[in-house]
């Protein structure tokens, strides 16, 4: 493949095709080096693209799927009545090679059941893993997996997971020697069960890894670590509750500025202020979750992604794309293993 | 007893007796009906309480203690040498019935264990929980917990958890019926792991409890539940994470305002603004985790805790104390087992 392809599930998503589209066509106009294969309504999809130059629209090839995994539908659901999908079309185009990564907002369970029944899993990987990155106050990033792909980890699953994690971090953020991180419930070597104390014995046998040891909560954010590994169960809710009191800070000051007319001045002359902690914890610039451990590219966008935010998850297909993952976890993973011999 | 005693560890504690002791002179001030036990060292807290009237001074008494538990130290440590520490002193006052109710900032493992050692669990409890109160935006409070006394946490585990927070939300909170949810990672059935699966199980055949099914992280704060229930690892990590998350918040606000010129005076200008906000997400307000299933009452303040920190601690105890909550919880098992034979 000379250039890149992404294929994009233009169907998922709480909002519908038009936010979808609008990122689709954003990205066309940005990255004149890519192809896109856009999966879904055909009825839908060539009024959102008439507009595009002719150059443009060379770029662009339309898949027609007659059929929708519905955000509520369950997975096995998906796997067996929805063969005819925008969401398993975009994953096979993975699985043949006519696509280098693709990006879905849909349903997470069947996009997850989805991956894993057609791409499998890379050698010395037992499972894939959501992944994303989360925001600290030095501005750096942190990588935090597993977002909820797999709630049952061994500490096999959770050692497999640091090493992915690292080599994300330091091909889609260019960390040279990134520093991975067991969440626990206390620094001291005593605390956690059994199954984290295990696995951090793994990560300290484990030369080729930038191993730290334990961080806690609060510490996602306070950049110790480049890489956070943790269950799908303790990952989920980790991202969901931070989420969750971000909504809830900006949703104070959109309530305590509209309180009364002194409230709502000070807010407008304090807007620029306001506007750039809004940005610090809006979850819009983090969109876009890798699923890897996986013999292809997947990214799952929020499924209330805004265009922006769906724009952002497909630049992380290009990423991820253009520095061959995939290749690079399997040879970090197979290093590894040998070392361990 | 007529009136309410409560004992007040004054070593514990990041930033040393001095804090803790201002948080006991205000209480010692606020609350006319209420006998102090001050332990710890005598000549640190002689000065402190030197000021107080002679009506003031005849609701204190000092016990001196020539121990003290260290931040760092073991659990096991604290529980074989440290027999005449403070922490130990003051849970043998509830231990004896001469305090009605203690509170500590020190060492949460030592506190935890010396806890469960000295005043065992209430019949039909296997294992005490850390629950705290969390904001939410309909400006309620919801009681989450484990936060972390128990990391292994079976489904009977966990019901009983949730019959604990349901009486403390009723007693402490004043909720008549308080709604209990399971934390999951997923709101639909299938979510979630077996013991999760089965506690859901637990709570939907007990008829005493208003159990409302599964919720999910950013729930915590929607006010969906008045009581979210969960293992110890993943409390503890929802709890610092979100926490962590508002840090950041704070911290980028101050960051911001301090820019240059402009964000200085746009933040002046917004300062009722900005400390509102502040307040909606302060830890402080929420300080006081209760050690809830013993037989007996004991809160254990944030180490780092402020005055005005520790003394919403020193409140949550009387609170409890006046409530009786560990009777009331003692009933409210029994009931609720009964009613599944």
């Amino acid at each position: 493949m000379s250039k890149l392809t992404i294929a994009l599930d233009i169907m998922g998503g709480d909002h519908g095709p038009p936010v979808i589209l609008s990122a689709a066509v954003k990205a066309i106009e940005l990255h004149p080096d890519v192809h896109f294969l856009l999966c879904g309504d055909q009825a839908v999809i060539s009024p959102a693209i008439q507009n595009l130059t002719a150059s443009q629209r060379s770029r662009v090839t339309v898949s027609h799927c007659d059929q929708v995994v519905e955000m509520g539908e369950a997975p096995t659901s998906a796997l067996r009545n929805k063969k005819r999908s925008s969401m398993r079309r975009v994953i096979e185009y993975v699985q043949s090679n006519e696509a280098d990564a693709c990006v879905s907002a849909g349903n997470t369970g069947a996009l997850l059941t989805l991956s894993f029944y057609l791409l499998k899993t890379l050698s010395g990987i037992d499972r894939p893993a959501l992944i994303s990155m989360m925001p600290t106050a030095s501005h750096h990033n942190v990588f935090l997996l597993d977002l909820g792909a797999n709630v049952n980890c061994t500490p096999e699953i959770l050692f497999q997971y640091g090493v992915m994690g690292s080599v994300l971090a330091q091909e889609a953020a260019g960390i040279p020697s990134p520093r991975v991180a067991l969440l626990n419930v206390g620094e001291e070597d005593i605390k956690g069960n059994a199954y984290v104390k295990l696995a951090d014995q793994l990560f300290k046998d484990a030369p080729g890894i930038n191993y730290i040891g334990y961080v806690e909560g609060d510490d996602i954010f306070t950049d110790k670590a480049d890489v956070v590994v943790t269950d799908g169960f303790t990952g989920n809710v980790a991202l969901k509750s931070s989420e969750g009191l971000a909504k809830l800070v900006i949703n104070e000051v959109k309530r305590q500025s509209q309180k009364n007319f002194y409230t709502r001045l000070m807010a407008k002359i304090a807007f620029p202020l306001l506007k750039s902690i809004y940005n610090s914890v809006n979850p819009d610039q983090y969109n876009g979750a890798s699923l890897i451990g996986l013999r292809g590219i997947v990214i799952k966008s929020h499924g209330n992604a805004s265009k922006d935010a769906f724009y952002y998850a497909i630049v992380q297909a290009m990423k991820e794309a253009k520095m061959r993952v995939p290749d690079k976890i399997k040879t970090k993973i197979e290093t590894v293993l040998l070392e361990q011999l």
